[in-house]
């Protein structure tokens, strides 16, 4: 092997340009080459491809977002086009490719090994969705935008008594709710794995304002319904003074956090390590606070699970 | 004078405590008692007055929100209320007040000041829309926490080449807008206090993407419409990948920049000045980096006006 | 059991706050008390203790420092102070404490349970030295706080072409500075477990001057020399504009990251768990991504081991 | 005029590559062309020169420290000297110059001028100590992170009851200790434009202790004397658990504050404004909220003066 293909597909993610670095780093390290592939699938199809150097990967561990370019490219579904990718990769004397993303990415790699051209997996996405990982690369720093968001809307519910409806990212996963939730004291936290009665949690708030606290936050996952949708459901049952916010796309953006670039590293390093193993088709994942790897195949079986505990957490200390 | 009466009025802003504080530790230092009123002109009239002491003021010139708290309470329109306001606050012995807040909150403290109460106002407000002053309390935490999010949304901007449309606060005024807009580097910056055409901003944006720029950052005013209806507006008039996107309440909350900390100690400071010389009625402001009073009455008569030369430098650099 | 104490002791670290909140919370919500003991073992014997509530457990989880304060007290190694510190919390009715410090907190709270009085303890120190326990409470926040700092130090690094040598916090242990040299993207890391040659430092420098990159930025735990002496050492190898800085306190204090919050919160909810089950001379840790407990006699006997694995991660991408 | 020319001189500062943003897009709206120029006078020299185009200006709005550079040369106050970088710049078609730093840097632009080719002057440094101007360019960033530092230190100074000595920076000026010692609530400010006793600190932290705060923040300026030797005299006038820190070069580095990018921007946007009109030898400031010039020669005359309203502002809170 001489060449590592690396790209980022799916939705950006704070520390994909960490695993960048880490991967261009390391396959230096080792004596090889880094290409980057812009805008994803679409990007390799068409070619935009070029060599990466140390200077192309400085000074943006720190950075958001991703400087390889994100695209969608459905058509990387059918056979031929991932044949002429193969094409494209070769080409450039690509021997082997590392994607970070989703886990809609993850099915191309896999069909590039299956076609004999071995590609690893890195998990990238703020949603923490993807399962056989605890974390995935991003998951800290929306968690951390998130957070900090929380703390800065309980100062105006405080000082104005209201209760607030924080709609957070997290697509159908709960994860950022759950942590944001613990995280920023939530006096409730609604994720999609769970059901919730709008009763409870009325009566939640009600229990804290005969406690003294008259204000309230109340993160909801994006998953389960809008912030203006929950609020409506909610207002019948109590003079809450709600107020319904959707943090939006700032979740996204931003310089990862130091959790979210060594997390992000050390996958970009230990890929470049399967790869020169001669290994293709996984997804590399931290678990129990170890890099492990799966076959992609068993991960699309699979189904990412909120840490039920932490709910239970969030859930006795909000009581 | 003996006890100066201290209120927060209308939506909170970062650097509200700041003032708050000041206050209290300049009354401390001349001698004097202050005394904090929680909820505004509702606590006000209810009672709710407490001996400040260097205790409670320690600690708070750096949270956001209001240790005061703050209501809405129409009813100080009218006369017997006001007096019955003033009855409270001779039950204190206070003798003079310091409100800080809005335009809206300084009508009370005028009319109190009337009925020979003297009050001073403090503009506290992140919307930067008194006339008088060139800043308010809480506008440069307001524009830090909106540029602070224009640079997140800019990496999801570049990565995925979209436009977002971004709408901050600012009410009727578009000091926030215009502010951010040259902050964030934004491609176009719309405020209610200038007519702007469609067609100009789908120009820009493609102008742009003829230089090679494909993302785009509109910052829009609040007291224009609303992010949703502004993008459905430009939708037609090109393929730019558009997202709308709301800044919301976070934009209220969050820790003061140094900035606003000093602004609101120095007013803070200077209307314990100027109530121990007997004054009343007046707004305080910082005008050309000085700090200003102004009659209350000619305050309402005039308008808040956007720096209009900083528009320009907007609209040069954005080309 | 009724009523659960609970104290800071040792150094001051983010997330202390949560951790005291957790377990005020999750003690109500059992249907227990929770009582405060200021300043540590100190507070202890001096009666120094007070009644929590959800009011002085508000609003404290995003602040730094400890709400409980923090004293040295080397007089608990007596076992006659010892006795007495039982003493005062049978007279507050106290049956079981948390304690959240460092080890050397836990020698106090082991001695307490050896007397028949249940002590659980929380790791609650920046420093990452604890064994037992893949993360400390303030680990992460301490991390991040330096971390923010060397991308600050490498914007005049770089702008200078300077070499930064940076001095972290992490008494004994490196993790601080193999953590944050990651994530900074230092061009080399020094740690206290692992030797060093100057001349390779020099020689990591060249060659990325070598390569085009005339900035550099050496991360160093302070448990190796100071920032100054190492300066010292390095000067005679090479031109590389050298300079010293030394994070400080700054590391210690400052809102805890949501990493932290949520960490704290679980330990501290756990605590109570155990207590109620009626165990006592436990440490908690968070280990392989599950929370555990260990015997704290077994604690004396280990030593925290950085994670070298990570350390290969380091020197590999800034060769 | 057709090409200006941009480069950056002195120690860096937040908000350099705004200014350097601003001159090359407003030079692009006016139709003319601009020029960067690396490493300051040393670059100009060697020829170090490239056409900036709407790219090299991308993206730098928010960074700290200078693309172009910055480096010491002091040999450019010889005359041959300075009449061999009019020959460089001439040999780029440049027919115009912006410098961006000190008032050292001001000495080479006020010769060129003499010399017949027109050069302004930006004021560029964290240290707000030219004449002429309120803000200097960084000053508000470098007060940002001193406060939030401060901020961080008082977490661990209440939480153990200690004193910190803050050492920050500021080169002969007083400007950032007295701003972040306001801002940072300080119990004392001590700046190299006014005498201080010892006696007196320590009277206030003992009046401080009297009144139940027993820790303390001392904000102290560079100018003055380093930290370690301030506590070292403070040291015997009572026990104050006295810690010393050096903030140190952090102050330099890191985003540039919303403030200091917009004020930058209208400055740079100002300065090709002027040299369009055929102006040269100028320093740009901004005084009392507006963009004003002054001829180079009056500036040298001059001295910065902090402003003591607000020196007394920080002693009346502190008392």
């Amino acid at each position: 092997m001489k060449r590592i293909g690396i790209m980022t597909s799916g939705g950006d993610a704070p520390g994909m340009n960490a695993a960048v670095r880490a991967v261009t780093r390391k396959a230096e390290h080792e004596g090889l080459e880094a290409y980057g592939i812009n805008y994803g699938y679409a990007g390799l199809l068409a070619g935009d491809i070029f060599k990466m150097d140390s200077r192309s990967a400085d000074d943006i561990i720190n950075r958001g977002g991703t400087i390889l370019y994100s695209a969608r490219f459905p058509e990387f579904a059918e056979e031929p086009v991932q044949l002429k990718g193969i094409e494209q990769l070769k080409k450039f004397g690509i021997d082997a490719l590392v994607v970070i993303g989703g886990d809609g990415s993850y099915h191309g790699a896999l069909r590039l090994t299956e076609h004999g051209f071995n590609a690893i997996g890195l998990p990238g996405t703020i949603d923490n969705d993807i399962p056989f990982t605890d974390f995935t690369i991003g998951f800290d720093s929306a968690l951390q935008t998130a957070t900090d968001a929380i703390d800065k809307l309980r100062d105006t519910a405080r000082s104005h008594e209201r209760t607030f409806v924080v709609e957070v990212m997290g697509r159908n996963a709960g994860d950022i709710a759950m942590w944001a939730g613990v995280a920023g004291a939530a006096e409730d936290v609604i994720i999609p794995e769970k059901d919730f009665k709008i009763e409870d949690v009325a009566a939640k708030l009600k229990s804290a304002r005969a406690r003294g606290q008259k204000h309230g936050i109340i993160v909801l996952a994006e998953g389960v319904m809008s912030a203006a949708e929950f609020a409506k459901k909610l207002e019948p049952f109590g003079d809450f003074q709600l107020r319904a916010t959707t943090l939006g796309h700032v979740q996204r953006g931003g310089s990862p956090t130091a959790f979210d670039r060594v997390l992000a590293t050390r996958m970009g390093v230990y890929a470049v390590d399967l790869l020169m193993e001669g290994k293709g088709g996984l997804a590399i994942g931290i678990q129990n606070n170890k890099l492990e790897y799966h076959n992609m195949l068993d991960l699309f079986d699979s189904k990412h699970q909120p840490d039920m505990d932490l709910y239970k957490v969030a859930k006795d200390l909000a009581f």
